[in-house]
């Protein structure tokens, strides 16, 4: 180990001495001998939530079957899990509701969207946003017709000007997926509202690490999932919020009985629930659903602030390790280097992004790829320690310096979200 | 125990010894001392998913986090459930998909039963449908209008007549929730289509204990619910059947990233996958998803026509059996008691049904009720004897004779599917 090397890990071990959120690493069930830079893309599993699944299989199932749905809050569990996620996002109560995908709730709050603003057509988003938030808008713009729902994508430094009376719905992801490029919402919201646009947020790659106001921030609409930083569990169901000055008036097309003021009287006229459960549609997925609830307890006493300040100073750690190695000079740093334009994330480019990728896997440092590319390092804040950060640098340079690239393998439909 | 009560039950032993499903019983963890005649609206937890859900959550999840993905073949998973319950469906490969809710999967269809379809803008179904079927069309004539979407709802002895050139989707369920009546799918689907329109047919209450022909019977698209008599967990993900040769030029609105052709291609404009996985849309709730998957196992080497065959005969030992009693003639059969023109449940009216069910599952009998005063009854064929069947009707012998009713305790939402 070189001298520089051994000062980056005693500073580290110094910066997790001091670190309030070190004993949270203990509420997760973390495989042995891995470096996991990957809860971007999928938390791992909390030790509530293993627990959980087992009671919910088990005995809520297993053993009390069909009654479970009341004596254990099945029925409630998607606003109870909104209620939980609620101060993650800055929302009051009753505004938030777990359901569906991000995409079907894309679905939901766009038609929403478009109704209450119905003399206008446009959907205004970025040309780089995450793929299923504009299909979403396409398939929308096929169903009703471009004079109802018109997809408009702009590069992001053209949204400003770009915003006018046209815009129906301003549809943006706060963090960029590929570059962690993190834009202001609160701004974004203001200017949006001064020409008359509704916004729609995709908190997909926020909730859980960015601190959020949506009330504050005046937001009308957002979205995220629920199995990145909330750590809820592969595909976990979504969640949804809609500000409570909208919810009045509010309807949206995909009005199953869950979302039913009365769905057990079975009557065949749908009359919509008061509040958020009218965002509802079918019965909900009780076992992921669950376990995404018992993931939400871990940030139980937390403040997003404390989750932004402990991952931006693990994603530092990384940024300063990187620029202090001159073999690691091939990587070129997309996100933005200023710590307040980002989220969560750090993205380089090199031309053998893959191969580094799966090089480091098999030397137990869990990153990912984008196409291109694009290798992504994702700063959980509730396991992640500086030492398993300046480590995995270390494991970056040995396997950039010696080449130990293995051949990339694509498979069509490989899932590398 | 009388006499009729002793013979009932000797001859209740002697088909449980020529039960050729008798072994099935040891595939599911049933909880002691309870006979469970509600396997209609959740069935009860295969042993295959009590260990496939530690597996997914503790190995898969756990251990292997993202690479699961792959490794574990979570991403093909929707596809390969959805042709493991083909058979079952009479479908060949390639038509099926489990995915979302029933309510999100009856929306994907209906629009694209209509865009088929254009020029005609009328769903026709019945009156008494599940509420959640007729709720989706609704919610889609709010969005369309009139002119493209267009519900007329009719009881089921107009439909033949009420099948005309207006008519774009016939919509109905094959069982009925409430009294288990069944529909000729295959009558029916010819009708509709010599008046040129497609047949949309919910299976929630037919896979698993009723054969189904779609291929042959010519059917269009399907639906149903995983979680009934496929045991696939609460809320396990539903299913879609979509004929093969409607599939080359069809379309459907929630075309999320998990419908693309290259989903990890990130590329901003939607394509659509070929065959069934268009009707994906977004990431899929893998726990929930992987039990369901697991469940299925449970239906290896097992003829649709064997378990139908069971479940009949449980149910005509249960009405035979409540025939046989004076003290039971308060109770009023809503269900067809030809057996070809029913289900997999029996359903009884009692003015004091809620007081009875209660009652009931005091004594370890769960039946569930349908308001205002519906008793359900259903008969499971993988896991439910002849002496359940026979017990089950000394309890309700008992608690009806001896007036044993417990107060009902509504609850708004209470959960009684």
């Amino acid at each position: 180990m070189t001298q520089t090397a051994n000062s980056n890990l005693t500073e580290a071990q110094c910066l997790d001495a001091n670190d309030p959120l070190a004993n949270r690493r203990d509420h997760f069930l973390l495989p042995a001998e891995q470096i996991y830079l990957n809860g971007n893309s999928l938390g791992p599993l909390p030790v509530a939530a293993q627990q959980q699944a087992r009671v919910l299989v088990e005995q809520q199932w297993g053993e009390d079957l069909i009654s479970s749905w009341n004596k254990h809050g099945w029925i409630d569990m998607p606003v109870a899990c909104g209620e939980k996620l609620a101060p993650l996002l800055g929302a009051a109560p009753g505004q938030v509701v777990c359901c569906d995908s991000v995409s079907i709730n894309l679905f939901k709050l766009l038609t929403a969207a478009l109704t209450l603003n119905e003399t206008r057509s446009v959907v205004l988003s970025t040309s780089d946003n995450f793929p299923t938030d504009l299909y979403m808008v396409q398939g929308l713009q096929e169903l009703l017709g471009e004079q109802r729902c018109q997809l408009r994508t702009v590069a992001t430094g053209e949204l400003s000007a770009s915003l006018d009376s046209s815009v129906a719905v301003l549809m943006l992801t706060q963090v960029d997926f590929r570059s962690g490029a993190m834009l202001d919402i609160r701004k974004l919201t203001a200017k949006a509202h001064e020409v008359g646009a509704l916004v729609l947020w995709d908190l997909s790659h926020s909730a859980g690490v960015v601190p959020l106001q949506l009330d504050s921030w005046d937001v009308d609409f957002a979205v995220g999932c629920g199995y990145k930083y909330l750590n809820g569990g592969p595909g976990a169901p979504a969640f949804l919020y809609v500000n409570a000055r909208l919810q009045a008036d509010i309807r949206q097309p995909l009005c199953g009985w869950m979302g039913h003021k009365a769905p057990f009287d079975f009557t065949s006229e749908y009359e919509q629930a008061g509040g958020i459960a009218r965002f509802l549609t079918g019965t909900p997925p009780i076992l992921s659903m669950g376990v995404l609830s018992a993931a939400l307890d871990v940030f139980a006493g937390i403040d997003a602030q404390q989750l932004r300040d402990k991952s931006l100073a693990l994603a530092n750690t990384f940024l300063a390790s990187v620029d202090a190695i001159d073999e690691l000079k091939s990587l070129q740093l997309i996100s933005p280097r200023d710590p307040e334009q980002r989220g969560g994330q750090l993205a380089y480019a090199h031309d053998e992004a893959y191969a580094i990728c799966q090089a480091l896997a098999a030397q137990g440092v869990q990153t990912d790829f984008r196409s291109p590319n694009l290798l992504r390092f994702g700063f959980s804040p509730l396991f992640l320690s500086h030492v398993d950060v300046v480590t995995a640098v270390q494991k970056l340079q040995e396997v950039i310096t010696q080449q130990r690239y293995v051949e990339p393998q694509f498979r069509q439909r490989k899932k590398v979200t």
